[in-house]
Formats: C-alpha cells, structure tokens, sequence
C-alpha cells in the first residue's frame, strides 16, 4: 500500500540492509526483510567508536538526529553512530509496505528481540563491528537498548534507557491497549483490511489525543508550554502537534509496533527472572528517566536501574513528561545530552 | 428509557425533591425538574448541623455513603447529612429519565451552578437552613463544594474539595474529551439517538478502560493492589471493577456530567478571575488531595489552595490515586475521615 509518508524525502537519507528471510521469535519468516537505517561519522579502522541509537514507537531515525551533530556528545567526528529503524516502523519492511501474503493486518508479529537481532546483523556482518561504545534509545528505543544489554552482554560497553522499561509494566501495558483499541475504533479500521490509511483518520485522530493526554503533565498544559513550539492554542496544539503526527501514518504500521511495546520483556530472551535478567548486564548504564513521565514514571525506571549492578539513575527535570526527549523546553536537550556525554567519558 | 440500574433498589433509599420548572444558566427551562437525595440523621431545632456532601461523576449518593455513620467524622447522630445526586446523574432529571422534548441527546447543558442552585434550593426551603457546617465533595463532588463557597460565601462555614477543582484544567478538560470521545466512537452511538442503552456495551467498554488508565496509578498496577478488592488478575480488574462500574449506566446521562465537569468554573458565577474568586471564600477549607492522582495532581489542588485565604492542603498518601476516595487501600478511609474530623472540630 502506497503511502508518501515514509520516504527518502521526509526521513533521509537513510539506507536499506537486506536481512534476507530473516527468522522471527515468534517461529515465522519474513521473506526478504530489509532495515532501515541513518549513520554518522565514520567507522574507525579498529572498529571499536560504534553508537547504536534506536528509535521509539512511530518515530525513524529523523526523530532521533537532533542529538547526533557537532559539539554534542553524539559527535559524528568521533563516534560512527547507526539509527536503525524498528521492523514495522515504515522505513524497514513493514505492514505498509510487504508483498503479499505478509502485508497489512497479515503482517507477522515482531519482538523487540527480532529488531535487535536484525540490528546486530547489520552491525556485525556488514560494519564487521564486535564493540559498541553506546547503545541508547527512548521509549521503545529503551527498551531496544536493554534487550541489547541482556542479549549481547559482551559487546554493549555503556548504555542509556531514556524513558523506558526493560520488562512492559502492567500500567503502560494497558496504555497500549487504550491506544490501540482506540486506532482501531474507526469505523473504517476494517480489522486491518481498510483501503486507505488515510480513510482510519478519525482513528488515527483519537489516538493522537490518548498520547496527548499522557504525553505531557498536566502542569505543562496549565503553563501552556506548547507556546514553546510557537503554537498559540490547546487546540492547535492537538491538532497542528500531536494529530499532524500521527495522521500521515499506516494504522498495521503504528499497531505491529505497539504490539511489540506491549510484549517488552527482557526475560522472554534471557528465560530468567527481570532481577536475575538485568542483575547480569554488564554495560555501565544510565538510566534517564524524565519527572512527571505518565508514559513511564521515575519510579518505574528507577525499580529497573536498581537492578542493574553498574549503573546511576539520571534525572530530567521537565515538565514535557515522556515527550522530553524532544527537546521542546528550554533544557531537556542540554540535560540528556550532558548525560550522553558524561556516560561516554566513563571507562 | 426504561433503565433497571437506577433504582431505589440499587441506590436508596432516596427521596424525590420537586424543584418545579428549574431555570438553567444556558437560558433553558427543565420543567418538572426532580432533585434526587439521600438523608440522614436529624436536622436538629435550630437548624445548624447540616452538611452537604455532594457526588462524583458517575455516582450517586450511595456511593458516599461509606463515609457516614456512627463514629465516622460523618455522623449522623450529629449532623443532619444530605447527599444530592446531579441532575442528569440517573435518579435526579437525566436524559433517560425525563420526557421528550428534553429526553436523551435533547437534554439541555447543565452546568455546576446549575446543581448547586437545585441543591440550596432544596437545604432552603425544603429544610429552612440558613447555615451549613460542612460541604464536602470529591472530584465532581469538589467542584460542587467550590461551587457552594463560591456562590453562598455566608452560609458555608466549612468545606472539603477532595481531588477535584475549581475550575477545571486545560489536561483535565482534554480527559473528559478523550473519554466523552471513546465512549462515543461505539458503532451503535447514533448521535446519542441509540435505542437500546445497553447496545452502547463497546462504548463503555472503552471508557472504563480510559478511567482504568487514568484512576490508579503505575505503582498500584505494579503492586496489583486490585488484590485489595479480592480480585486475582488485572483482567479481572478491568472487566469485574472498571466495565462492570460504567456498563449498566446511560450513555448520555454520563455525557451531561462529563459536560458539566469539562465547564467546571466558578469563575463563570462571580465574573472575577479565579485568583479573585477563591480569595472571597470565607468558609474554612481543606482541600484534600490524593499523591499520584492522574486526574487531579496534588499540585493542581494546592495551586488553587494557595488562592483560599482560610486554608489547608491536606494530603492522602495512596497508590490508589485519584481513586483513594473508594477507600480501596487500607488507611485511605482513615485518612480522610480523619481529615474531616480534624476540620469539624475547627470553628
């Protein structure tokens, strides 16, 4: 299904990696997947200043590149830094963009798992890299970074979970299911097999609205801090923000992904218990976790960090909640980034 | 339209007060308007112990009547209690119950003031009261007890908002906009014109699912405190507390509440900014607030607080959140009962 949306145009430049059929968790095939994937920098001879920055739910690897740039801790002069694109998110093979019989709402289920193990792929057998210096990610790209730390323990020297669980909590599990449910209550959603993305719109609209609700903290709203991003009206602000996001979308596409959320569990490779599980990673780790996060409160973060031997919980103190990683108030960006490099200084 | 669930049997006993043909702030006329209450204890010769404890969304008297007895702060040996149920909450004039042309999606908005006028309406000349000990309310309930300082400044000496505002929130105004919204994406909505209240189930459904999300927090989840209630999964939970709340109800008479709570403003009876309008109260306050409560934070209540001359911030420690009021989690009762203890006893 044709969709403009995820293209060079709008999310470049980005290349393809042929995984070949690659075998997913779940026991199925996915015949010819490709991933997705920006670099910065360059790799070095000794191949030892690899960065991995994993993307969260609905996002590419644009979202992420305001982080990667001169002077900031993710240096391209100093770190060959990949953005590696979830299975499903749009740019890799996706349900929007599949040869039958594996398109749309036939799409198999992915894993978190699956997405790290196609990052590793690409990481080893075409970079030839056997170290990564930094693996991080926000949201479902923090939990991409953990499912790293647990499977490839000997390769991932530091970390950095921002805003994101090892192991799906039971509350942000049925924050899933809200939004999904609510995708899925167009009357156009057709179980899957709707004709055009675009005709889910008011599916896609209310869902928009479900993240907005638990997006920002409520003294975000009551501040009006969308006046940050020059938007003058909590109505502009839904729909010129957070509708405007997600409505170019595929609906199977933001679905397979929430699907994976949901299903987050760094035991479910390891087989042991989430204590025993993180209790052996041995990356040094920082857990970034944002105040007033409704997606994924401090607290919970911080019951994982307190699992995990080498690491320090690190705080940002913002009133944008999960959606700090974004940047929009005046020193979310200084203080993560300043985290970034802090972790990459360490030994 | 005949609905079983709002019945003497399920709720009273209550008594029917006629408020005759009731003038609306919209400039609509409900004739034949009926104001549902509970009473207890004894108004006594001078008519100086009443309190009026008024309802949340969604409720009805006898979902506060936990609160009353003898030896609770709330006793009827004491104080002559009344609880008011809302017009439009099911056993005062609703939508399901009140004759065409004002039946279902006819019935007109209904605001605040417009409860709290019925109900001085009601204590005045039904009962003859001139002064009030205590008004009390949580959540909808607090913008009641606002309301009331707000509007009769002389005759409240004391109040309690619990988790609730005096004029609602930007955050809170878009929660009462995504839940009114999913319980209106049910394929069978209809405008609110559906035939069969009962056949709105997906509706509601998804709704309870929005409250769930919204009415404990993460902590509560994590710790499965549904265990409290006797039940053993968060399936469970979801399907035996949160549907089995909101399924038997009447769609459109939850939409008039949900309107009523997202105009929420008693700045809109006193003309003033809000700042200047709490400041006129001259009851003695306690605003009670409950730590993590999704729908109200802590610091939306001590906001308005710190607006209240003849006031106090008194927190209730619960990982219940803004749900604590149900006195689910051991101490949450207690706590709040103690708190109106303690501010009864102030003169």
């Amino acid at each position: 299904m044709e969709n403009e949306y995820y293209s060079q145009e709008n999310h470049g430049p980005y290349s393809m990696y042929e995984l070949g059929d690659f075998s997913l968790e779940s026991g199925e095939t996915l015949p010819n997947c490709q991933l997705a994937y920006a670099s910065f920098g360059e790799l070095n001879e000794d191949k030892t200043n690899a960065v991995v920055f994993t993307v969260m739910f609905s996002g590419t690897n644009k979202a992420m590149e305001s982080y990667i740039g001169e002077g900031k801790a993710l240096d391209p002069a100093k770190y060959f830094i990949i953005v590696p694109n979830q299975i499903g998110s749009g740019l890799s093979t996706s349900p929007h963009n599949a040869p039958a019989p594996h398109n749309g709402a036939d799409f198999p289920d992915i894993s978190i798992g699956d997405d790290v193990r196609a990052q590793h792929q690409l990481l080893t057998e075409k970079f030839g890299v056997k170290s990564i210096e930094l693996v991080l990610g926000w949201s479902m790209g923090a939990q991409q970074t953990y499912e790293w730390c647990v499977r490839y323990p000997d390769m991932v020297k530091r970390a950095a979970p921002i805003g994101g669980t090892a192991r799906t909590t039971p509350h942000d599990s049925l924050f899933v299911d809200v939004f999904s449910e609510t995708l899925k209550s167009d009357p156009d959603w057709d179980g899957g097999r709707y004709t055009d993305a675009h005709g889910v719109a008011l599916g896609l609209k209310r869902m928009a609205h479900v993240f907005a609700l638990m997006g920002n903290c409520t003294e975000f709203y009551r501040q009006k801090k969308w006046e940050a991003l020059g938007i003058d009206s909590l109505e502009n602000y839904l729909t010129g923000f957070w509708e405007a996001w997600f409505k170019p979308m595929d609906p199977n596409n933001l679905l397979c992904m929430a699907s994976k959320w949901k299903r987050g569990d760094v035991g479910a490779f390891s087989g042991k218990s989430l204590e025993d599980t993180l209790a052996a990673i041995k990356a040094k780790v920082f857990v970034i976790a944002f105040t007033n996060d409704m997606f994924i409160p401090l607290c919970d973060c911080q019951a994982e960090q307190q699992m995990i031997p080498n690491s320090e919980l690190k705080e940002v103190p913002t009133l944008a909640g999960h959606f700090g990683m974004l940047g929009i108030l005046e020193g979310d960006f200084d203080q993560i980034n300043g985290y970034l490099g802090e972790l990459l200084t360490t030994q």
